[in-house]
């Protein structure tokens, strides 16, 4: 795969000539004059190290990695602190989607799909714990994934700082709560926080949030799907924002 | 996998022994005493036969087929005529969900679990052109498949035929119109049909409808998942049905 390559001078190569990197992974406690450099350059490119035990990265490749391992992106990242100011700017009524460690490649794309269908102006990620945005979720997405940005951070509690000090309402999908999503308003400038697949929005940033919503169950199943969850939490925005003439 | 069969005596035998048959593919002019009890069987148990080339047959498995290939369902299937009198009696105002060959298998996986989640009281699925109910569907469906009904017609037009005539409104997903979902009303007895990941909803369904309705797409990708576009269906429903304190 194209999105994939190994060694210490290939990735070195691949930052250089400005591809944009998914995932860097390096062996813990790998030494050398061609870490080192790898390690300042990587630093120097605010790009963020995955430290892994060598049986990590054996299992990625069976030739010689050296401790170095990159996933390239199909896509290049944005800096939320670059999109919020300019969507203000334009009189835009922001609405962003905030996924906290959705893993699943597949329900990624399919989530950036369904983002660009109902107008969210930018898919806020961190880098750890979140599915690789490789060729995969760009298929899932039918290529939405090109067409809307996607701003990946180091710290999802950080950024929700700088959010709600800028005025963005935060609403997280959870289970642990009795309100329902049909008492919020989308009306006012939004970001709708999905969790994870396995454990749902983390406890952090669930006491952050300005508001916890979940969606009726009537069943006994009890869970949706992380991407339709998300998807009746969008259409639910933009029915409102329709409603008040507000798209 | 033990959902799948094929040899003539096998399947009679499965037949026999009460097992529920998804599919029955047997090969196109097949003759023999045996091939023509299975099919006298298949009839009198109301079974639908897809007759096939033997190429077909071949690719699904590389032993002996003797011309006959069956999956075995893990769910039973309901007939919609014995479902629907008991809700209307009941008291209840159902919610049905017609899917128009959705063959996707984890698509209609996803599908049902939302379809649980939401109250929806049957699947109404065509013989042919559906995805296969076999375990990969269960699993996607985190069991939602054995806690509702799915019942799977040889006609979807005369099953509508029978829900109009009962007194359900038949509201189709899709893009071929201008009317918002936001303008239907979900809190009649109400049937949605969403359709095939290829070509939607068919003319055919489109033509018998009472209403065709279109979920407001803001960017350009112009069109969603079936399962996440199903559950924004839903859970449209959901929200008009407790807004109506009729759920």
């Amino acid at each position: 795969m194209s999105d994939r390559i190994f060694g210490i001078h290939p990735v070195i190569e691949a930052i250089n000539s400005g591809k944009t990197i998914d995932k860097l992974l390096i062996q813990k406690g790998l030494r050398g004059e061609g870490a080192y450099e790898l390690i300042g350059l990587a630093k120097e490119r605010n790009l963020s190290i995955q430290y892994v035990p060598i049986q990590k990265l054996n299992k990625l490749t069976r030739k010689n990695h050296q401790g170095v391992f990159a996933f390239i992106s199909p896509i290049d990242f944005y800096a939320i602190e670059d999109i919020l100011p300019k969507l203000f700017e334009s009189g835009k009524n922001p609405l962003l989607l905030i996924l906290d460690r959705v893993s699943d490649v597949r329900n990624f794309g399919a989530i950036a799909r369904t983002a660009e269908c109902t107008g969210v102006d930018a898919i806020i990620i961190p880098e750890k714990g979140s599915a690789s945005v490789n060729e995969d979720a760009i298929k899932t997405s039918t290529g939405a994934l090109f067409r809307i940005p996607v701003c990946k951070v180091k710290s999802l509690k950080e950024s929700i700082d700088y959010l709600q000090l800028s005025g963005i309402s935060i609403s997280c999908a959870t289970e642990k709560t009795d309100n329902s999503i049909y008492n919020l308003d989308f009306t006012v400038p939004t970001a709708i926080v999905m969790g994870s697949e396995e454990d749902g929005v983390s406890n952090e940033i669930l006491r952050k949030a300005d508001y916890l919503a979940r969606l009726p169950m009537v069943g006994e199943t009890g869970s949706l799907n992380v991407s339709v969850a998300c998807g009746a939490f969008l259409y639910e925005s933009v029915r409102q924002r329709i409603l008040a003439d507000n798209i």
